[in-house]
């Protein structure tokens, strides 16, 4: 039998051809049901607030750096949980961002953490190439605000972009 | 002499009472003048996007550990800077968050850093009462996901958050 659909599933309900399939999609990735710290807590981000889209983070999983962060929308979420790949959504294009495809440095998922409020997740990568940055360095947050404001490279580049990237695309 | 307005110049002029203060404060901040790397690169975060708008991500300098991710607007950034604690924009609130204001839990500024687009902020910091999160934990991000879809608490708890927060107010 097929329970309510309460407010949160219906949040994300329009990506689901029949609702057999969405309430199975929802017992799949844990959402019904309770989480182990705190009573009607939902497992899944919260993609009912922000348009849809919740932020996400890539920290390093051996170097600890902060790499990036970007967005996702439920697809991208879902088919990054699913490949163990990382796929954001880009709010400029609009269309899902295989992280990677273009310069071949994708990120392979270690673990997913969210957070308190479910609008934000962090992912652990394992980051092919070394760099995450189009600029060519380990980490988009590659400078630094020194004492005087101004800004200061911290990083060695690991690629040049021009050798990349035959045009401006995707990172 | 003032120079000519940028573009990106009008996109924060909005907040200073005469151009003459703009230019001051532009050029105190770096805006004016050549980034150390990518010519006619500015030196502010782009508040042009995103409402006015940007990330900020706060990392533990000691553990590295990912503490949060929020925005600033303008204000926030400018106070973040002088004061060196951290100061977020609710956008629930439309109001400055003083970060750790009730819980005394503030977070003070080691290290800022820019992102390639900047748009995004990370900042290292030194978490006072080893507690980012609200819920009384060392990170916001304190639970994973599982293989099996289910998320798991994956850290201790600092503090009660009944024994810190009289009421259900800001972190």
């Amino acid at each position: 039998m097929i329970p309510p659909r309460t407010v949160r599933e219906r949040a994300f309900a329009h990506v689901a051809d029949t609702r057999e399939m969405t309430v199975n999609r929802v017992i799949h990735n844990g959402c019904v049901g309770l989480s182990n710290h705190r009573k009607g807590d939902s497992m899944r981000p919260d993609f009912g607030r922000g348009d849809g889209l919740i932020r996400a983070i890539a920290q390093d999983a051996e170097s600890r750096a902060v790499l990036m962060d970007a967005y996702m929308n439920e697809e991208a979420f879902d088919e990054t949980v699913r490949t163990r790949r990382v796929v954001y959504f880009s709010r400029t294009k609009q269309k899902l961002w295989r992280k990677g495809e273009e310069s071949g440095n994708i990120q392979l998922v270690r673990e997913i953490r969210i957070n308190c409020n479910r609008d934000s997740i962090l992912l652990l990568v394992e980051q092919v190439g070394g760099a995450a940055c189009h600029d060519g360095y380990h980490s988009c947050f590659y400078r630094r605000f020194r004492d005087d404001g101004e800004l200061e490279v911290i990083e060695a580049r690991v690629f040049d972009p021009a050798q990349v990237y035959e045009r401006k695309g995707n990172q």
